[in-house]
């Protein structure tokens, strides 16, 4: 395999940056088919089956050559735990209202990671093979019937949930909430690690010229970070405490200070992602607890504010905020009576909405720079890549923060 | 000692209820003064001693006599845990800004039993003697200085907390989260359980004619319940769960029912209470989760509610509210992740701020009406008569809900 | 012509109250095909050719029957201004997420009687012959692919907007404000005033047993008024002032004290109107301001409200709300400088959103009464009843606040 | 006239005006416009016989030198329309609560012209000679009975309202609603123009040692650009006009911008100032309607925010609102029907409440710069220097955006 797929590469033109050369490399290897080049994975005729199986139409695997998997859509597909393949699906036809997009940057994210080695993430369990990814960004091929917003060409971010639009919750704007949701890589829904996707034209925002498709990607998890700060109110003069260094702490810092957050701290138990919190993500004061008990971690905290406490996140100023993002442990103890006699607010946040539009803003004025968080680039998509772009995420090797892929034209 | 003090006593008008021969048989008993009386809580030395040592100016108590003791300002005094004295003080007068209310009803709160009998309530304890009682309602009877918004003769209801006005929390409309606010009967600031108490005008509300001081007194628990519907966001159709049916969940269900929910299910372990739930809070239905485990008891909950889910108060529902009132255990085993990723927001409440117009607006319009919750009343000042009360409130004797004091002109 | 669509009718059971008489006379008068009971709108040939351009197969008239007609989709149509017709159009299958509604009760508004006498209301025009109503209840009689929320004889009422749900103000959840927004008798899209309907399960909301089907109509008008309480932030307390005591004055007042209005005054320059207020309306006061100038209505105003002053709707108190509901002249003078010092927002209404539900639930409490607005009913779906039936409720004769029409079985 | 009072300089009560013959002796005086005598301040001559009538205990002329005046209260007082006059008053002493604030720097707004030029401002009169100035910040030079929370040396922005604190307005956070607020230069209340000013301590706010005292002074219109924005919901991602370039214009724009307003376009009639706005207060476009129709200058609007509308300010987007700061003309035609109809809502703004943390927030993180707003700046308490400043500002000639007066130590 390339080991070019596993070093870091300079970032960028999303189009073009990738090599003659690395094309034809990833032309000769066909990926996901040549059986040597998927070892360990799996046999070759496990895999041939499969990949007929999962094509529409009857096709003999040795029928298969280059223009025939250049036409299909490679599919980056969880099987089961921790066996990631690259299948060939058909390439879909968008429904009415749906547009296609060829998908070409896909960020990998806690959840993938956790889907890939546990196959589970919350309260969702991988039963069938499916499609991971949820962090895309692409550009559009076809349009189906009805749409007149985009045009082919156009370069998009996908909201990855597709919400009823017709519940109660949904007509309200909290589509987020909606019951009926399906979301790109949440069981059993297939996600955006593919070649081709159809997504409903509703759900795919065109990027401002300045927005590169790595960045249109990443409007993903700077969706969380937002829609967190929103619910936290987050705005000019705030004082913020985030908890965590992760990509998602790191666009909260970022956003935070992009609603006018005076003070943001950062706490997290590894001083490299912390470094990183000052240089890229505009922390203010960062704090490693690894070392501190519950008590003087609270009394660091408070130094690093200075004299005052914060108002937002783990927050025990009256009338604060506290946001939880992400999942942790599912119960935990809470100091309920100190929080609610301080009137400080425990503020839940599940995914995101109505956060698309500003995260573009956010991206083309210059108000967050997500770029220095893609620490690690993957090129194409093969299973070797896929491997180790998800090893590289899941062990956060060489100080990854954000791993993206990225599929070829 | 009176035995009329410790019966219940007919419900009657807050001014003129005690007939002449209860304050005949007052001023004999010469509360706090004569000896024999006072046992089994202290002896006459002892008593004439504090007594003395709390008179601004020295007075031989065997100069006391009942003129004087009229005249003078008769005070709950819980001086150390269960021991609550009727002790003498003189008449304050008002500074700059207050009036002198003559208290006429004082409601018996939880942390009023609280403080009686543990010496604490919270983070808050009693290190020196203090006077009880925070519900408070009576007639003004003189004005300080520069005050024009209250006459003499004018019934009011006395808010107990009195904010700096000044902090950032102040100027921003949310006085409850004020850190310098000092609180009748909340260590070391005296309570309300007193004949003559000073307070600044702004705090005291003149009572609507329709409205009782018994009622008055009970603005402040009812303020609780409305501070805790609206952070709960209580409105026209809420589902609203309330769990415990003490006062104040009896009163949150009351206010819950005035600002509009559809459906408010009432949840406790004493049928008795639950009864009196239906009966007088209004409450939809009521469920005895004594027997239950914590799964059969959201079960029978979510039953009682029919096919929908609350959204309000201990509510899984998406998008819904959580509000805590009052002091339960300090930490609570909570699952934040489910709440969270419903976005069902856990909301603190405080006491209250700017709620007593509010109280008024629903007593006056007979949208709520109090008057069922007060099961037991008091008359006079005297240490007999707050002991059998304040036990009354402790045991929930005989069905007890609100236990009521008067103070006799 | 049956003279009993004119006369009130006693307000009844919505599926049983026409007795048996009159639904033979309204099978034979086969309404809008004699041409002698349409007189003088148009000539029998005339009215042929159009009925036979409406149908969606070739029929010559001399081919309907009764069973024909009964069979069709009978429909109130605006031909042009002042010209409402009987057209028989083809029963519509419900497309897929439809259901075919046999409307039972459509209420007459300001804008149907507006668009009949002058072709329009406000920036929409009438260029082609329109299907009128809005104001509409039903039963559902047919399951389009793909519903299932709602079953075959759901009694429901129709929310009369048919917003895209795609944009960003439907996502958001403020789908009134939908540029795309297809809405009932709003040219050209046709209203709800025929036998047959179709419309999105979506926006059919099902009735509970204790609500009516002409309830279920008024939750449309209902609608406005909860949105204009909800925008202008009415709340328990709230001093409330409603100009004018048409139908959407007197919910609005309703709507408000349900909300928990303290005092609402209503004003109107019609004695009968503001008497209704008082009656039905829940109004604490009525001022008649014909005879008054600015100011001195002003000044009434006041006095009605006591010493305050009302701190919603046209109100000048600071820190209110003015709501503005429905459409005056289309440029005001307004004291915006008064206005903004005082920090009185002027509020925009159009239409509602959301709004169903919590009309429902007023209405099934009975924290709303609105059967005493329908003071006239008629029924039948016959040209000379609708013609009476607008003429009615344009003149207001007869003291007539909403009237109501029947579709009989 | 004084060269220096021109150029620009590096950056860096009140009991008993004078009955008309004092007024003479004043005019006599022209305290400030003999050029020689005002080095440094004034001669002591010309000065004596006005620090006797204004000092509040008899004083024989003679016995005044430059020690008395350098510690007396030098004061700029408008005694009529057009009159400005420095005057000596007594320097005043702390009361309880307050600081005595030797203030260093008043920007010249455009009220304070107004009251110069005309005697009014809106609904406000000048009756009797008043302190002018309300835009200030100086250093704290003696402290009141209880003030803990500032120093003597203490750098500080005076905010020039005093609320009462008691009335529902105040207590409810809206303080600048209070019926009762004394504010600097509002008749009758003194402003802030003098040597010596004594203020409550809640109302001064320390300077963060990055924020200049000119900048402090610049609070007090900054506020109102950031109450604005509150008021009209800027966000991130909010398109913004600005109408009028005026200092409120310019510093509403900057606010927007650091709120996050991805696109603001400011209009006005002076191509000076729009170059200004584009220069130094970030306006992403610039409109000037001079010689525009309305149909026109709203054409061009929209141009200049491409294809999209303003959500915010003269904002006819649907959903969007329109902040109205200042005044204008007494009532306005306003296409109300237009507005209401989109939901557009027009918020009125009155000056500002808890802004001033806010603003000490964006100076001192740099996210709003205000110093290139200074465009004049005029040395010392002397009248000629306040006539030549008004008048800069009364004229804005030179391209005056806003004038500051320093007074010296």
């Amino acid at each position: 395999m390339s080991s070019a797929a596993t070093a870091r590469v300079p970032e960028g033109d999303d189009g073009s940056w990738s090599p003659p050369q690395h094309r034809e490399r990833f032309r000769d290897a066909q990926v996901g088919v040549s059986t040597e080049s998927r070892l360990p994975l799996a046999s070759g005729a496990c895999h041939r089956s499969l990949l007929m199986n999962e094509m529409d139409t009857e096709t003999d695997s040795s029928d298969l050559n280059s223009a025939t998997i250049e036409k299909s859509n490679l599919c980056g597909v969880l099987v089961q735990p921790r066996e990631l393949r690259v299948l060939l699906r058909s390439v879909p036809a968008p429904a009415p209202g749906q547009v296609r997009v060829h998908v070409r940057n896909v960020g990998i994210c806690g959840s993938d990671v956790h889907y890939w080695w546990h196959g589970s993430c919350g309260p969702f369990h991988l039963h069938d093979p499916m499609v991971i990814g949820h962090e895309s960004a692409g550009v559009v091929e076809a349009l189906g019937a009805g749409v007149t917003t985009l045009q082919v060409g156009d370069r998009v971010a996908l909201e990855p949930g597709i919400p009823c639009l017709h519940c109660d919750r949904c007509r309200q704007g909290r589509y987020n909430l909606c019951q009926q949701i399906r979301f790109f890589a949440t069981p059993p829904v297939d996600g955006a690690l593919a070649r081709y996707v159809c997504h409903p034209a509703t759900w795919c925002y065109r990027l401002p010229e300045s927005v590169s498709l790595e960045e249109g990607a990443l409007c993903e998890p700077l969706s969380v970070a937002v829609h967190a700060n929103r619910r936290a109110g987050t705005a000019i003069g705030s004082l913020v405490l985030v908890l965590g260094a992760g990509p998602i702490g790191l666009l909260s810092c970022m956003v935070a200070k992009a609603f006018g957050a005076s003070y943001v701290v950062v706490t997290d138990i590894d001083d490299t992602r912390l470094a990183f919190a000052r240089a890229h993500a505009s922390a203010d004061a960062v704090v490693n607890t690894r070392d501190l008990d519950e008590g003087d971690a609270a009394l660091v905290v408070r130094q690093a504010f200075g004299r005052e406490e914060p108002d937002i996140a783990l927050d025990f100023r009256s009338g604060g905020r506290i946001c939880l993002v992400g999942m942790g442990a599912a119960e935990m103890r809470v100091p309920l009576v100190e929080a609610s006699s301080r009137e400080v607010d425990i503020v839940g946040v599940f995914r995101y909405c109505n956060t698309y539009p500003t995260c573009l803003a956010l991206l083309a004025s210059g108000r967050v720079n997500v770029k220095p968080l893609i620490t690690h680039r993957f090129l194409g998509l093969e299973e070797s890549s896929l491997q180790a772009a998800f090893e590289t995420a899941r062990t956060a090797a060489n100080g990854a923060v954000k791993v993206m892929l990225t599929i070829p034209d």
